[in-house]
């Protein structure tokens, strides 16, 4: 018999950035790590959020024995409302993490059912024969971690999302002395991230960031209103800090901000002076020069704060002509245009507006190449799987192991799926498990296939025209002129004639026919002679229903 | 009686990126300063192009004695097949121009009525009571040049789109001594391009792309594929050196590609060495390493000559292992994510790929902030308007030239169809004419309305829900239950339950009600009990269509 394997597969991040998961398995015991989802892109019309495949593990279950999170944002947790109803395991992260889980798991009502365990940077848990050790990575969000996880056949680093910043503001330095001493020990296997593979050179220090903020605020003759992801807690103590060192109080607008702001205070993540942090009714009783506001809305999503602020949404806050406005965050791709907007909108305003283009406001929370490299070199892993990235940013972090000297041969390039199974000596891709996107629509998850995908994306386009046909059930006789309604195709009044023109030409095809009872008949002749004669008069391929109706 | 005014109207590219199109009047005479084009945003589901609206020029035909272009470009000269079929007039531009001009116009069909006429840059036309001298620009494309238009009023010059080149390739530098003069003479007014106004210092010469290109060409063992836009005939040129220098031949693949070198050869802005172009059928006698191809797809456009060598769709040539491809252009904002698709898939494929966030294969035809300080200072106009930029970049150009001296009073900060209203000495906003967007849909111009793209937008959502109610015409009555039809909503076979109890729900309802054989009635009360049923179901919202048969 040959020994047991330990098997590696990642069941997400590896074709797209965004929902991270990956399952360790060893015998009888299976571990998840994180449990994310990715954002949809503009050619997923209508679909709300996509969450991993987890079929492989469906009907693995009574091997599960926990859920390991690196760190609290989305694309690492934001699967997990919907993993826990299927698989309810313990979670084991850590205490900021955990607030942002319970935050999450509140608002789906899966709550109460959760095992939720915290644990502390530096410490091990025990899940079956396989332990997982915590240890401090620095990453745009506190109390973010790798896993060292040690199995029989071998340990197993895995980066988690990781920038080496030795001046953090609020987290913890990468613990580059942890992995140094595993390195000399052995390493099987290091899954290390991938997001920022392709960008030379090393990632700014988050200070760098607060030194730009300072110096805008500190010049701004009016309010300053500073926009940023609301888990980018360091980047609101930076603003907090700045305040208060030039006197300004700081309100905080939106629920999600509130929330997290909250949250992060109460967890001691955030550390506000004493008589910083006001109401927002207390705002008009202070000169602007004495205020920061701080809210989301830096992708110029139509429903933030800072947009409700912009089109006199928000009840307490419109932005007016002297404001400072600080977009602290880079454009996630696909957002461009709307932010562009967002600042076109604030200068029209009489704002200045502090962004990306023209401004240090961001630095963002993954490694650059020479991070890649050092992680790589510290940790000297017998086998590399780049994780965390799209396939070119992957393949530039393959070539990055390369470089250090860890062999070809040894660095594997997977996707989602694919299993990874390792002796102690060896690993080869074994195959693949079932992967992919699952979309939850509304409420709905996984029933949203690519027909209905792809009828969205053609009446997206030129809209639809409905053709009712009325027949005589017994002699299929036309009853009337068919009729014709269409929406999002031309303007019925406008093309009046042409919906006419449409009605007699499907009258005439029909009317020498017979079949004229069968739906699939008078579907096919319909949408045929239509489609023609519509392209013909207007360059356009509306969606063409055809209705039976039999009288 | 007051003197005669001067004024100038800008009709389009100042409150988005591209159809520009400016309007100079005197007393009785109008020439038109370019008739560009814009590719809509995702937003725009459907459209095709975008042209500006020129309403305010049908009723004064007669008094318009020509189009002046300053290049050629899309957003400089797209929306003249349009014009020109309202308003035909002299099209004066320089050779290159034209050359492209005609090109589009045979396209549209409308070439044999156009009164096409080639200018020199240095010389001068006249146009009723105004004079139009062309002076070189450097841009991204060739022959490009600004516009010096001598009024009774005093001088204006448009500056084109331009950039300062001390070492362009192929075109011209900026004619920077003809402006020095005239900002010694005195000019009026300056229009002037702000599309990279947001970006601090200089924009790199062409030349930093060539030797990008170069070292990149030298160092590839395989074949080479350069992809960037086809009127980029300085990149191009400066491919076929580097193919020539390493003893490499060049195929060009792709319709439009092929169009645009064969016409830049033939009027000699493109010099090719003997026996470098080959032709596609050669290429399989060549070893991969004699090899470049040069095509369009830099934007990842599905139907472009790249995306189909990679989909396997174009018949001569496939991506292959060890190609190496250069994408030599940067993302039109918007495509940023069909680009990061094309990468990754050019990846998979085996092939190594160059772009702008790893190499310089790319730099920008528009000048930075200190060569529109520069220009500025040079011009010295008195008067001041930025055009070409949304309006965060005309803000930007108005700081500039507050910086270099000019009075903040004297710079116009307008908007499309703004009047600025010049005497020789004074300068104000007078009024506004009709501006905006038409949408060029398939055939038709314009008749495109807001509800078209609002219904499209809603369609694109969560789809459509069609529901067929039979009447009896006399009583009202239903006939039979209700038919629901739905397309991009739900799974028609996995939802039956659903839609068979939208069935039931619907003819209780109406079962309910008079007035059953009233449309409206049974529109609005369908919709309004499927609407609030479907939601709290499906958490969607489909577009609702009641259709009422009466037999």
């Amino acid at each position: 018999m040959s020994k047991p394997k330990l098997r590696v597969i990642p069941l997400g991040g590896l074709s797209e950035i965004g929902k991270n998961m990956t399952v360790i398995e060893y015998e009888d015991d299976i571990i998840i790590v994180d449990a994310g989802l990715m954002f949809p892109g503009e050619e997923l019309l209508g679909i709300d959020l996509v969450i991993p495949d987890t079929t492989y593990l469906l009907d693995k279950k009574e091997k599960i024995r926990g859920i390991v999170l690196t760190h609290g944002h989305e694309d690492h947790i934001g699967a997990l409302p919907y993993l826990l109803q299927q698989i309810n395991v313990p979670v084991y992260a850590t205490k900021l993490t955990q607030g942002l889980v319970s935050v999450k798991l509140k608002e789906h009502h899966v709550m109460t059912e959760a095992m939720l365990r915290t644990v502390l940077p530096g410490t091990e848990i025990t899940l079956g024969k396989i332990r997982v050790e915590f240890f401090s990575v620095c990453h745009s969000i506190p109390d973010s971690t790798g896993l060292i996880i040690y199995t029989p056949v071998g340990t197993i680093v895995h980066s988690g999302d990781f920038k080496l910043d030795y001046t953090p503001v609020g987290g913890r330095p990468t613990d580059l002395s942890r992995l140094a001493q595993l390195g000399a020990q052995g390493v099987l296997l290091l899954l290390s991230d991938s997001t920022y593979a392709e960008i030379p050179g090393y990632t700014p220090s988050e200070m760098v960031v607060g030194e730009s903020l300072d110096r805008i605020i500190s010049e701004a003759t009016g309010r300053v209103i500073v926009t940023t992801f609301s888990s980018l807690i360091s980047r609101i103590q930076q603003v907090i800090n700045s305040a208060a060192k030039y006197g300004r109080r700081v309100f905080i607008v939106g629920r999600s901000m509130t929330d997290t702001t909250r949250m992060a205070i109460e967890l001691g993540y955030l550390k506000v002076p004493d008589g910083i942090l006001g109401k927002l009714d207390e705002l008009h009783n202070l000169p602007p020069e004495k205020v920061v506001l701080i809210t989301t809305g830096s992708q110029g999503e139509p429903t933030s704060a800072l947009v409700r602020m912009l089109n006199k949404d928000n009840r307490q806050v419109h932005i007016i002509k002297g404001d400072t406005v600080i977009i602290s965050a880079t454009p996630v791709p696909g957002n461009e245009a709307l932010i562009n907007r967002t600042i076109d909108t604030l200068f029209k305003h009489g704002a200045m507006v502090f962004y990306d283009r023209i401004a240090q406001v961001h630095v963002h929370g993954h490694g650059s190449q020479e991070e890649l490299k050092l992680l790589l070199n510290l940790v000297r892993p017998k086998f590399f799987m780049p994780v965390h990235g799209e396939f070119r940013h992957l393949s530039f972090h393959a070539r990055l192991a390369q470089v250090v000297g860890i062999p070809k041969d040894n660095i594997f390039l997977m996707e989602d799926g694919g299993i990874l199974e390792l002796t102690a000596d060896s690993a080869r891709v074994a195959g693949k498990v079932p992967a992919g996107d699952v979309y939850v629509d509304g409420m709905s998850v996984g029933d949203i296939g690519s027909l209905e995908l792809h009828n969205r994306r053609l009446l997206s386009r030129d809209g639809i025209a409905v053709v009712i046909v009325a027949v005589n059930k017994q002699t299929g006789e036309l009853v009337g002129l068919p009729d014709i309604v269409s929406r999002g195709f031309v303007d019925s009044e406008e093309a009046h004639d042409l919906l006419e023109e449409s009605r007699q030409l499907v009258a005439q095809t029909l009317s020498q026919e017979d079949h004229t009872t069968e739906w699939s008949f008078v579907n096919s002749r319909v949408r045929e002679v239509l489609k023609n004669f519509l392209y013909e008069k207007t360059h356009r391929h509306p969606m063409i229903l055809p209705i039976l109706v039999k009288v």
